[in-house]
Parts: structure tokens; C-alpha cells; sequence
């Protein structure tokens, strides 16, 4: 084992604006060994998400950034390899957070087993993941979607979008969702059951998004912004609810200043008039859901009424254009990279 | 009776920005008598009140505007001077909805009788009307104050604004209120008990306001907008809560773009990074509340930890000026006036 290289794909910089290639560095380094109570673990798959974006830049942000050299942060799946701690033996297949490399040790800290029987072990990194409880949490919590309701979501075919979609159908709502080009409409509509699915790349986007809510919106999961929020900001019922889980369209802004007009008292003043909620959360928030979570998106998954697709990277090097291309909204479903 | 002169005050026309005396008319009418159903009512005291502005402005709002050469819309203390209404008696005073004028029928919808033993009959327009149970429904159901939490208000001086100050403390919170002037913030800390107030016009308010929210700002309730909510937003908690009740700072701009930069996307990130829950609202929406309040508050004022300030204009023909005034600050307490 000691031979061992550990691939490890490190923040070279800070990006500015969209990241490139050169933003991240790629390095070979011994493979560690572990100290007393530590374990070692040989990363299977790396889920890539949009967040990451935030954690390369030094922007404010409900995380620290990653330092300039330290490994990419990000939720892993690994196989315990050596073991010198009483809970976990080699073999043993676990949810870390070990980020973008090949190997790392880990004190137990934050491990979870998972049971290969259960269910493909990549979806404790998707569906039954983190993208997957946030949408949980997301949009019952905060959204709270009623029978007869209208729900819009935008990067519908990614890894948290299609699961708010398809729980918002479970719970008796409309579910509208959006997305980039047809292939991905298509897929809303056929696989994912969607009552209707727009394609915000085209010209007439919003008249097509205003033909398709005629009751108007009444939960908007927003994990966009951009032109979508823009589209779907008018539609809003009284008494709409925003529950906003992410800004990709934003991202790579890392919080400059935009050119005007301000559309803050605007914004501020349709709040009031039809008594909107706008509410920011993080899944971590809603930590004691995660259990019922588990136990409805099981169940939901097992009698077909939930379910996901995921993109597949074969190999850790091509982590970081996969990544640029999340963000540019390239993948077709849960991205996951195929580390080992 | 039938000799009588109604004296009303109707739109003229739409106020281009800040209203002016020429957008109103005032008007003296025959006092018309009532039908089978109807009574007559004598207004002694018309509520002034931010949203005012709302209605004469065509932009998008909760309400429909008032039509130009109608009465201005208005809360309202009167008494019944005649009655063919079996439910009411020459003699009672009712709470009504009768805008600004001297005389009105009513068919008895909306009506409530008042019981000038219970509280002085003004304060079913102020404390322990309307503007008491926005403050009262806005910062219990939508801000929750915790024991120890911060709670920020804006125009603290005010019909609204006092009583959030004065709730918050009663729950255990710290209270800073921000007012304009002087007088206003002594007051406030004086004879309302608030924990610190803030002059926002002093030079370094936003300096000043950050001093007294050492620990950080937990429930806003926003009530104004513009310079204030600038320098209170940085300020917000994780998890902060702000009902937003009114944005009197943008009234007079009716909806019109205003000079960039755009903030909006800052402020979405900074919702999302900050799980900050934005909330707009109507006191209608918690009338299933009202009694639950008016038991309450009676109780506060009673027992001394709810104090109110009433400013009494003489004669509905100073209406419009008072008004004016009351969009710029120049109140101090809450706006009423005593028309007969």
C-alpha cells in the first residue's frame, strides 16, 4: 500500500469570473498512511456541485473557501482500504467528504456505511444524497406545495431540480420545470413525469413559462436566478413561496457589483403587495429531516414514482471540465465522477 | 339632518412623486341620508397612514387604487347618527372603514362597535387597531422573536413601529428602534422602554446602528426601506427574519426603475448564504388573530408595558398636509385626525 500514488486535484487559484483548466492543479503524492483511529480510504466516486463554485472564491459565503494549494472540497464515495480504527474494517463502503483525489484518511468523523444492497452506493452522492434532501427539505419545508398548486423549478434534469419536480407531483401539485435545450424538456416530460417543461434557451422563454403556469406560481425553487428568476419573478402568486437553494446563474459573479437599473426596491415593493416569502436555506439546516428523508425517498425511488439519472465522468482528471461544464449547465443529470 | 354638509376630500389627480396639496380636493356635499339598512355615521377621527400612498398610486399593489374624484380611502372612528339598521343606535360609536370625510352611510358591513369605557376611542385606529395588530401579527407570527435575540425596527416612533419595539421587549428581546431625530430616539428609549435608538439621519448611522447591534441584527421589521434597510442588511444573522410590513422610503417613487448598480443579485446571494427569510404581509392575512391581540395588547397597556403616542390634527381639511408630512417623518406618534 505504501507504494501507492494518491491523485489529488488541488485550487491552483482563484477563478475569475467562469473557472478554467488553469484554476486547478493536478498532483501525484504519496498515498498516506493511517495513524491510530484513522482509516484509509480509496475514493470510488466524487460528486461535483454547484456550491463548489462558491468555495473557490473568497466572496461571503456560509462556508470558507478552500485555501489556494488545499485539495477541491467535495462529497465522496469510498471504500475503507486500511483500517486502524474499531468501526470500520477494509471493505467497508462509506459516504465521506474526502474531496476531488484518489485517496484520504479520515478519523471516522462524519463517515456513514452504506449498504450496497440497498441501492447503487453513487446515490448517497445524488437521489438519496445531499442534492436529494436538500430538495426534501427545500421544498416541503419551506415551499410546502399544496394539491392543485402550481411548483416551477429550474435545472430541472440536475440532481436537486428532478427531485423537487417528481416529490412536488407526490404531494399532488403541478410541477413545471425548466431547462436547457429539448433533450432535457423531453426527458421532464417522459421520464421524470413533469406536467410541462420549458426550455429557457428559447427566444420566447417567458411567454412560454407564462402559457404554462395559467394559475400563476406558486412555489418557485429557485436555484438559478439569472434570466430564469427574471421569467418567473412576475408570475408569482400572493402569498408565493421562493425557497432559494442556490444562484448558479450567479456564481461566477462571486459577488461584484451588477449594472443597473436596481431592481432591489422593485423587488422589495412586489414582495410586500403580494406578500411573498423569499427564504435562503442550506440542507444542513434541516439535519434532523434526514432520517424521514431516507425512509420517503426509499420508498418513493422503490415504487417508481422518484427517479434519477446521473452523468457519469470516467476518471478524477476530468473533474475540473466536467465541473466548468456544470456550471455552464453541460451535464444531463446527477454528475458524478468515477474516480476508481 | 338633511341640512347637514358633507365635507369630503377626493383624488384630484395622481401624485407625480411626493404628494401635494393640489392632488387632493376637498369638497362639501349634502349629507345623503340612509336607506332601509343603512345608517348614518359622524366621523369624529380619521386614521393616516403610510399605505395611503399605495391607493392613489395606479402602480401594482394588494389593494385597487382610488379612483380619481373619489373619496380618499381611510380607517375611521364615528358615531351613529341616524339608523335604520337593526343592529345599531344613534349614539353608538363603531369603528368603520369611511375614508376621508365627515359624513358616510354604511349598510353595517365591516362595522364595529367600540366601548369608550374599555380605551379612548382613537386608539381603535392606532394601538389597538389596525397598526397595533400589523406590529403585533408581522413580528410574533413572521419575525419569532427568541429571548435575547436583536429585533430592529424602523420609524419606531410610529403607529406601527412602537408597538413592534414595545412586543419585542415583552418577549424577551433586545429592541433598538430607529427614528428620526432627536426627540423621537429619547422618546423611544424613555418612554417606551426600547434598549437603544438610533437617529437616522445622524451622519454615521449606519456606524451608530452597527454599535448598538453588537451581536447582529435577528428579526428586521421593515417597515421603510431606502437608507435604512441599507445599512440594517449587512447587519442580518443567519437566519434572520424580516416581515416586510411597508417600504414608506419608496412610496412616492410608484414602482419606477431606479439608477443602478442592481443590488438585487447581491441581495438574493446574500439570502441564500445567510438563510434569511424575506416575508411580505397584510394584517388581513392573521385576522384569525385579531382577538388573541386585542386581548393581549389591552392587557400590555393596562399593566404599563404597552405606551402609545397619538399626533392629533384638528380638522379634516389639514388632512393633506398632515399626510404630506407623515410620508416625510414629520409625525410623532401616531396620525390622526380629529375631524369632529
Amino acid at each position: 500500500m505504501t507504494d501507492l500514488t494518491n491523485t489529488r486535484i488541488t485550487l491552483a487559484r482563484r477563478p475569475q469570473g467562469a473557472p478554467v483548466a488553469e484554476d486547478f492543479h493536478i498532483e501525484q503524492v504519496p498515498v498516506p498512511q493511517p495513524s491510530e483511529g484513522e482509516v484509509l480510504l480509496k475514493i470510488l466516486h466524487l460528486s461535483l456541485d454547484p456550491y463548489m463554485r462558491g468555495r473557490m472564491s473568497t466572496a461571503k459565503s456560509y462556508a470558507k473557501p478552500v485555501e489556494i494549494g488545499n485539495v477541491m472540497e467535495g462529497g465522496t464515495v469510498a471504500e475503507v482500504v486500511r483500517s486502524n480504527h474499531a468501526d470500520f474494517k477494509p471493505g467497508d463502503i462509506v459516504l465521506s467528504h474526502s474531496g476531488w483525489q484518489s485517496y484520504a484518511l479520515s478519523d471516522g468523523k462524519g463517515l456513514r456505511k452504506l449498504d450496497p444492497d440497498t441501492a447503487p452506493i453513487s446515490t448517497a452522492l445524488g437521489v438519496l444524497g445531499m442534492p436529494g434532501f436538500t430538495a426534501y427539505a427545500g421544498l416541503l419545508t419551506i415551499g410546502q406545495p399544496k394539491p392543485g398548486e402550481t411548483v416551477v423549478v429550474a435545472a430541472a434534469s440536475g440532481a436537486v431540480g428532478s427531485v423537487v419536480g417528481q416529490i412536488a407531483r407526490i404531494k399532488g401539485a403541478r410541477a413545471v420545470g425548466i431547462a436547457g435545450g429539448p433533450d432535457k424538456c423531453a426527458f421532464l416530460r417522459e421520464e421524470l413525469g413533469f406536467d410541462v417543461a420549458v426550455d429557457h434557451r428559447a427566444p420566447d422563454f417567458a411567454e412560454q413559462l407564462k402559457a404554462a403556469c395559467p394559475n400563476g406560481i406558486d412555489v418557485y425553487f429557485e436555484n438559478v436566478g439569472g434570466h430564469v428568476f427574471e421569467a418567473v419573478f412576475p408570475l408569482l402568486n400572493t402569498y408565493a413561496r421562493v425557497p432559494v437553494c442556490g444562484l448558479i446563474a450567479h456564481y461566477n459573479q462571486d459577488g461584484q457589483a451588477q449594472d443597473g437599473p436596481d431592481r432591489l426596491p422593485g423587488f422589495m415593493r412586489q414582495v410586500l403587495s403580494r406578500s411573498l416569502q423569499i427564504r435562503g436555506f442550506i440542507q444542513t439546516e434541516f439535519s434532523d429531516q434526514r432520517d424521514t428523508f431516507l425512509k420517503d425517498a426509499a420508498g418513493w425511488i422503490a415504487d417508481g414514482r422518484l427517479r434519477y439519472r446521473e452523468d457519469v465522468v470516467e476518471g478524477l482528471e476530468n473533474a475540473p471540465q466536467a465541473f466548468i461544464g456544470l456550471l455552464e449547465g453541460r451535464n444531463f443529470g446527477k454528475l458524478v465522477v468515477k474516480v476508481a
